[in-house]
């Protein structure tokens, strides 16, 4: 769903046009419009073609046959149901009901087969005109209102205003319902009854104040009680009389100058942008063109609409009519936010909401429903008897600032260190906290902080074993220049062969390398560590790298039987820190990203503290916690103010976020009980053999085991491990990562998996399938969101199979 | 407007009823749901009122006498306007227009003394039924939305769905504009047509499936062509039906319900907040009980709703029947975010249309409209020639680290340091650029910073003169302990006098002074700076000291001539940085906070990185912008990426954020045009001697003249300052700070100014004006938002005074 170009041709005015009511008069104003754009013919001949995407009533007296009546131009309706009720009980009744996606693709079909030729001499112009039926929520046959139904097309729109007593009321609440859905609206039209209600001059002002262009129609002539040929000879009048003109003249050159300007705008957005804007994480001089600049006009569902650049358009346009837009998979989960689909309504209405309620509550000394009810949330969805207390910022980097004070002062306090000492951190080779410098000095020295003034890398990381599959095998690898240390690679039937600790720890013990470890650093080198930080099961900006399990696991056992001060004894509290605090940063790897809720449960352990953003807000805004235990907390009791954790931003707990928070962590809820994640744990209970060929032998799925899986397919991924161009790759929960076989160099600057990124995205097999992917070095990964669907990854599995095929076939 | 409590007591259930459309039965569900209450005395003896507030059509056919006659209980209209039409049109026809407060203050009155008494022992409930004219959004009497004129009492809404043709539609978008204003919706009824429109069938799934209850009422009798004496037997009959009565009373279950769980559920925040929240910046130790938490349930305009404790509201019971909540006037401007007032439709409808269109927009490689656009904006509305990149984070440490990134880097390479050596920045004594570790390292070492491990504090902040208004006079003030650096304090006879820089600068010569203080950090501690980083006119956290501005002045002026390395010529580009890269944090005191777009323009100079958040978003959600010049961006341009700046969050440039900014942006220009604006303009150019007697002399008022102002006057700050209590203060734009007399120590630590800061929110002299206040040491300040109106702060300034008085008056 959602894989369909907004419709916007260069030469095609589409609109689309919603009642603020039934029967406020839609198809007389269709007709009204038509008739004007066909006496319009100054500088542009002017095609005209009405749709009708669904209509009930009698197809006799359908209102395609009205306006073709009157304007003499095509008008055609794609779904006709015979009751004249709405059409969710009509369809219901014609039990054939069909499919959300099948009208909004047959709407799209319609348009393009339209939208006016010989584009290059602009001499022909088109205006299509799309009613709807009833109302702007009315039931689309489905059921869904007919606004999200249509929504992922996302036409400008004509609000044909009420008239009636309590028509401004309806007006103003369906141009809502439109706002907040992310239609824009061209105009807001209604008929002038010059009468007592007036509402067509308020809506007018109203509409004007807030930058909406509004129009007022001619009143309808009164044919009551007149016979069919009086009322055909008075309508034709009416639609062809001068003096009814001018409001539709000024409304025609409206809706042609909005064209327009919008086109115009769309041109400018990526040379302004180049102009004015500092773009994150972006060598400048890398962006060869402005055009290199993607322009997302919008999204919906799973994908961006893109816009063509001109140089592609142009050449687009010379075999076949193509509209401005393409879309775009949004392979990267908007940079790992996405959860539950871009333009999301629940989502708008929940920020509405709380934006509407609170705007900006001060949180110092404060407190509000939303933040209490998301922190709740968060330390019961955690499953950590650790955990108790939640701490507010606005994103991972600051979140991960928050939990190194919090632990490195506990840690500082319990050991009786001052803080100028030289305290670090323990962590992972390749791991990431954030841009912040607190968050940086967490991290190794890398390409991401090389050249950063104030970097300091305050701390060791170790090294680690990966878990990879390569040619349909699971595999646990030691790092290259580490093998004596880790031995050799192991292989694993499944992941969940991986993740078994009773039987594999045994086997596996890592505690002895990593206690030698820390007691070269600690014994030999007196070095002083306040805190273990590390994201649990995947480093992601580090290029994607799975650590293994056991050896995670092993690292937090140890540490917390490790002495770091012989003087000082563990605290007898269980759930107190011990050791050092452990931070677990699970910004990018938590709340569902891998499927479950936490993923330090894929550990089986709890940290101290730990730390959420991303799908916090289900990928509307920023917002991040930072939860931690008692005995961290405690840390910060004293008699003076500045014993406290004194950390707080403008917008910490932010009333908009929390409920979002909210909102989200529900939905993602009931995904997780949804048939579509049943559908994906399926998948990954069958047995997939080495060979791709091989046929499955599928065990019936228990739901309450909880078994590792993803939404991407054993059987694609497996294939794809398999391919010559691949090493190796990793899947788990919505994540997809891809390491290309590169014999050129690796690691960040590389330029290995750019070509496949390009090749996806414009993709020259399919006019229809385009991904927009993310690399880190060598590797390209996909991620889903939350929403996505079996069928809609099975289609970009395939297209990312074919494009691997279509490269690797090219180099033979 | 606004001051007026949330109408929720302890043993009232009061709701408004908004109709879904007019003519949808509002007056008839009225009616039942009165009836039922009648019969049901299970547990509580119930009252019944019912109030229109505004009514249309003749006295003798209103809603109030059919629901008094069905029910026999008492029922009222506060506004009848005689002719059957849209309160907008009857009240203009009618020539006297109530103002929307006086509406709302009266239904307040009408509910609080209907109140039921006793409510101790909870013998006798009340049911206040408020029902509402025509739709949600029809105008009420000044044309403002009803919806709109209500938000502030924000009462629990029962929305009457349409049954007609087209009424799902009107009944989703009407709830849709309340949700967005902030309303919870008790129920959705919906008259059940048992016919084939089956609206009330569809309407229950849908609100359900989102959490919205949802019943279906007995459908109207039909009275059709029947006489008035049979009319009413058949609606006795309908009313007093227990055949009628399910539906109800499972609606009548639910409100008792809502209504004791609210109840519960406010009663249990600010304990539960104190169990799973982590406060910023704060002791929690400090925090005795947790009813010390302030529980906010709503706000509006410039208040919140805050809840009394429980304490609190029994010993006001004992005397008269208090609501649960008082209006609190937000002193704070919550955090300094505060710009367009809670609540505002206008930006909810923002953030609505942006989730809707975009959701999360990925913005490394990419761009979108509202991005572009509010970075055009930003760098128009700065008037800086220097400035031409936005480069977006989340806040305004994060942006304080991109700026010293920025700044370091540029630095660093012109001078061809290596990042490792020791680079400090320059900056003032006193400031603060937030909380993550590079924005803490930029400052000097003071109580936020001292108990932060990983703290460094990198650089050189120098002392300087401040600005403040003592009895009446501003003067200019060296610091107490370098009174031989600065020479002795001046006086001026305005604030406008004080930024004369053409008559001062010649007069008062810091030049020297810096350049010595320079010369020995440089050239004789051999000490390395990569930045001049500092906040325009008021230096915020550390104190609201507002720095003598020819002294900031001079210092940039002489930072940029001053030679940092003598190999290194300063370059010819008149818009290139020279010196040291000038950084303007103006997260603060930027974008009208101090009355201004930007607070550089102040000190008529042109930083070279400009810092903006806060009131950026309307105080709504986390935004901020870096803006920088070529010459800082052109350091980052290289061969390698990581040459680049590598710094991005997760919601950079996020599509909302940037949307509301340009909405934002846009309602403060045109509050700058403002008569509001020019009243507050205006009382500044009258002439206030230094006594609080003196006559005005006024001039008159010249729009064009940039002149110094603020929203609070004059008249009461001239009176303030001469206070007793008071050692001095300091007011422009929309900031008030006083500094108490304090003989017990002050500092950050200092508990000074508490006193009056809970007195002001307690208010022992006044049921009416609450302050919520902050405190920095022996500061209170007071912070307006930009919407904030003349005579509310004309109300808040009395207050302030009175309190004032009553506590000097007590300390005698």
């Amino acid at each position: 769903m959602a894989r369909i170009p907004t419709p916007l041709w260069k030469n095609l005015i589409a609109v689309q046009v919603y009642g603020a009511n039934t029967g406020v008069g839609k198809t007389v104003f269709s007709t009204l419009l038509g008739s004007h754009f066909l006496k319009r013919r100054a500088n542009s001949k002017w095609s005209l073609r009405y749709i009708k995407p669904v209509s009930t009533g009698p197809a006799d007296e359908a209102d395609d046959g009205y306006f073709q009546k009157y304007t003499g131009s095509r008008a055609v309706t794609l779904y006709q149901f015979k009751d004249a009720v709405s059409p969710h009980v009509a369809a219901r009744d014609a039990e054939k009901i069909p499919s959300d996606g099948a009208i909004v693709q047959k709407l799209f079909s319609e348009l393009r087969k339209f939208s006016p030729q010989d584009p290059e001499h602009n001499r022909s112009m088109g205006l299509a005109i799309v009613e709807t039926a009833g109302g702007v929520l009315s039931p689309g046959p489905s059921g869904i209102p007919q606004a999200d139904l249509f929504r992922p097309l996302r036409m400008p729109v004509i609000l044909v205003g009420d008239h009636r007593l309590g028509g401004i009321a309806c007006t103003i609440s369906a141009s809502e319902s439109l706002i907040m859905r992310g239609y824009d609206i061209a105009a807001v039209v209604c008929f002038d009854d010059k009468g007592k209600y007036k509402n067509s001059e308020y809506l007018r002002t109203y509409f004007e104040e807030r930058d909406i262009a509004a129009f007022e129609l001619p009143w309808i002539p009164d044919l009551h009680g007149s016979n069919a040929e009086y009322e055909s000879a008075k309508m034709r009048e009416y639609y062809g009389a001068e003096s009814n003109s001018q409001g539709l003249y000024n409304l025609a050159d409206h809706l042609i100058d909005q064209h327009s300007m919008r086109l115009k705008e769309l041109d400018s957005i990526a040379v302004r942008t180049s102009k004015s804007i500092w773009h994150p994480f972006t060598q400048h001089r890398s962006i060869e063109k402005p055009e290199d600049i993607l322009v997302f006009d919008s999204a919906y569902g799973d994908y961006f609409q893109t816009k063509h650049t001109t140089e592609t358009l142009d050449s687009l346009n010379n075999n076949t009519d193509y509209p401005v837009f393409y879309p775009a998979f949004d392979g990267s989960a908007s940079w790992w936010t996405q959860g539950l689909g871009h333009g999301n309504p629940k989502l708008s209405l929940a920020a509405a909401y709380a934006a509407g309620r609170y705007g900006h509550v001060m949180f110092a000394g404060a407190t509000h429903q939303p933040a209490i009810t998301l922190a709740e949330k968060l330390l019961a969805g955690l499953k950590n008897p650790r955990l108790t207390k939640c701490f507010y910022t606005d994103n991972g980097s600051t979140a991960a600032e928050v939990a190194i004070k919090m632990a490195l002062r506990a840690s500082c306090r319990r050991y009786n260190r001052d803080g100028s000492s030289d305290i670090g951190v323990l962590g992972l080779k390749g791991s990431y906290h954030g841009d912040t410098i607190g968050a940086m000095d967490a991290s190794e020295p890398c390409v991401y902080n090389k050249k950063v003034d104030w970097y300091r890398g305050r701390g060791y990381w170790l090294d680690f074993p990966t878990v990879k599959m390569r040619k349909g095998k699971w595999i646990v690898e030691p790092p290259t220049d580490a093998k004596h240390d880790f031995g050799d690679p192991s292989e694993f039937d499944s992941l969940d062969d991986v993740f078994d600790f009773k039987k594999r720890e045994p086997r596996r013990d890592y505690h002895a390398y990593i206690t030698q470890r820390l007691d070269s650093l600690v014994k030999h080198q007196g070095r002083k560590f306040g805190a273990l930080i590390m994201e649990p099961v995947i480093l992601g900006a580090g290029g994607m790298l799975f650590v293994d399990p056991v050896f995670q696991r092993a690292l937090v056992n140890v540490v917390r039987r490790y002495k770091f001060d012989e003087s000082v004894e563990n605290p007898e509290d269980a759930n107190a820190w011990a050791g050092l605090p452990i931070v677990f940063d699970e910004v990018f790897t938590g709340l569902y990203r891998l499927g479950r809720f936490s993923s330090a449960s894929f550990l089986e352990t709890h940290p101290d503290i730990s730390i959420h953003a991303k799908l916090l807000t289900g990928g509307l805004l920023p917002l991040s916690a930072t939860v931690a235990s008692d005995s961290i907390f405690d840390a910060f009791l004293g008699e003076e103010k500045s014993d406290a954790l004194l950390h707080g931003h403008s917008y910490t707990a932010h009333a908009i976020g929390c409920h979002i928070g909210n909102t989200s962590l529900q939905a993602m809820e009931e995904l997780d009980r949804s048939s579509e994640w049943q559908t994906f744990r399926k998948e990954w209970q069958k047995k997939v053999g080495s060979a791709p060929s091989q046929a499955d032998v599928t065990t019936p799925y228990n739901p309450n085991q909880s078994a590792i899986w993803s939404m991407w397919s054993q059987r694609a991924i497996t294939e794809i491990s398999h391919h010559p161009l691949v090493d190796h790759l990793i899947a788990i929960g919505s994540v997809l990562a891809v390491s290309l076989k590169d014999h050129s160099g690796s690691g960040y600057t590389s330029t290995a998996a750019i070509g496949l990124r390009d090749a996806l995205l414009k993709n020259p097999l399919s006019q229809d399938v385009h991904i927009h992917s993310r690399v880190l070095g060598n590797v390209i990964y996909l991620m889903a969101s939350m929403t996505s669907t079996p069928d809609t990854l099975s289609t970009i599995e395939s297209a990312f199979e074919k494009q691997l095929d279509t490269i690797f076939n090219g180099s033979q």
